[in-house]
């Protein structure tokens, strides 16, 4: 065994704080394929499939101004610690498609095909990776809104602003839906992001469905094991659901947290996209508290892909535990 | 906001407390589809592209024989505290396909496809899955083999016990191959478990390579940018590889440990199937504490797919932080 004293492991620390391999003449090399595998994953809880397909990400230039309550560095601690670029937040986005009752219902529908070019395919992959995951956007029978932010509500509409899901009924939560049809409370929200929030989820969702959407009640099923809970803070109608079936169940967040590095670690940071940030932190504290107490499985709209996990308590914070990839549904 | 006070979260956690939904009525539910996703994931290393291309896992029942100084129920705690079902055991297996020097190169080769249909396909499914990922097996160059364990040679055969990689050079580690070929050391090996190794690792090596397999050594490149790192005691001539091009790079581990759940967070645990469990132990400590100084991507053919991470330091042992899935390669 000389050979392994010789080529003893403290070697590759040493190899690996060195410059390797100096000699080595630079080759062009094809890369095997040019797309990244098409991003869906399924799972049941109980006799409901999930599926949890990936609509992409969005990167933008760090500012103090992302978080209101903690300055660039601190969030750039909090990347870094997740081995996370710096400078720069990536936000991910995914929806769901569901089998119950009978139906294929769809949960939020990301940027949508007119974000898809300009994103370079980084976001607006909802339609195309739900095709790749055999679910023809024809066959869905409801899709079901959590709440009216763009990355939730713009895949209802293709690039050519036709209905990306010509066949579906539209559910969306009865309070969000009064606030943001509401004249006076458009008029009385602030200029710039508000405005444009408002003004968007006029444009997709009054223009741009085959009829009127059908609100949704709080503490109610939207269809057969999708509860709707409510989470307002994030927006004043949000929502998230509880899918049981069976004694099996996992709580779908919507945007109770964003990603997960920053504010499932600190739930007290606050979001510069939460409407309400004191409410959305109550909201956040409430919801981690019980999937802990409960080690409820929840699947996060922006956590990373696939997005379903469960939740420990570690110091002021939580954690999102991943959950394992099964090679079987 | 009535309702909104009406249906307050703190109803979330009372609804998750109590039995949901008993006026639901059962219905039946067709799944949206009877086969996981196609589970393959590209990243970059420099100019490299690594595919991830996951075989598939293995179950078997829990005893106090799988952790050698570790009790079942320490075994079931770490696996409670991991989200994991208790009493059983999980192993995954993720081998890799990159593209180095103009040549398409795969890196171990799972449980093969004998195994495929006896398993239900839960594992050898890394032709199957490298298919799916646009990778022709007919067109892979060279595998190279970390060590002569069935999880990562099998593969090398089909169902029908042909060639699985027919033009393709198999390369392996040179103390790996003097030690299972030498007759001498498989005469002195104890019966049981480790006769059926030698075995099964001539049986594969020796039958089923279109012509005798290339040693390697440590020290060296077994291809541009993949330099081969001695990292013993799970075999004798088990091995790691530093895959890097530019100023990139990702430790490749192989079985430096199993699953994270209980040999990261657990260093010290020793599992049945390391041959000289001090020295894994050793190489363990050395190659996890290298991870962490130099936050280096590591790639681990146990952990749970697609398998790429970073390590932190955690308590007396370490935690994976998995890599975060991009929509892009």
């Amino acid at each position: 065994m000389e050979l392994t004293r010789r080529h003893a492991l403290a070697g590759a620390a040493a190899l690996a704080a060195t410059p390797l391999l100096p000699n080595t003449p630079a080759k062009a090399v094809a890369p095997l394929a040019d797309k990244q595998a098409p991003s869906f994953y399924r799972y049941k809880v109980g006799d409901i499939q999930v599926n949890a397909v990936f609509d992409g990400t969005t990167t933008f230039d760090l500012t103090d101004s992302f978080v209101l309550n903690a300055k660039k560095d601190e969030v750039n601690a909090a990347l870094d610690k997740a081995f996370l670029p710096k400078d720069k937040m990536t936000l991910l986005f995914t929806p769901l498609a569901i089998n119950t009752g009978g139906k294929t219902v769809v949960i939020d529908t990301g940027m949508g095909g007119a974000a898809y070019a300009s994103s370079k395919g980084m976001h607006g992959q909802f339609a195309t990776n739900l095709t790749a995951a055999g679910i023809d956007p024809k066959s869905v029978d409801m899709v079901v809104i959590s709440h009216f932010h763009g990355d939730h509500i713009n895949g209802l509409l293709t690039a050519d602003n036709q209905l990306a899901f010509p066949n579906a009924e539209v559910l969306v939560p009865a309070t969000e839906w009064k606030y943001f049809m509401d004249d006076g409370e458009m008029s009385r929200a602030p200029e710039g992001r508000m405005q444009t929030v408002f003004k968007n989820a006029r444009r997709v969702l009054e223009a741009g469905l085959k009829k009127k959407a059908t609100p949704y009640e709080w503490g109610k099923e939207v269809a057969p094991g999708l509860l709707a809970v409510e989470s307002i803070g994030h927006t004043p109608g949000h929502t998230s659901y509880v899918l049981s079936s069976g004694s099996d169940k996992v709580f779908i967040q919507s945007d109770v947290t964003n990603h997960p590095a920053l504010f499932v670690v600190n739930p007290n940071w606050r979001a510069f996209f939460d409407q309400d940030p004191a409410q959305a932190e109550t909201t956040r504290r409430k919801v981690y508290d019980m999937l802990v107490a409960e080690k409820m499985r929840v699947q996060g709209f922006h956590y990373p892909f696939p997005g379903l996990g469960n939740i420990v308590k570690e110091g002021s914070g939580y954690r999102v535990v991943p959950a394992q990839w099964s090679p079987v549904i």
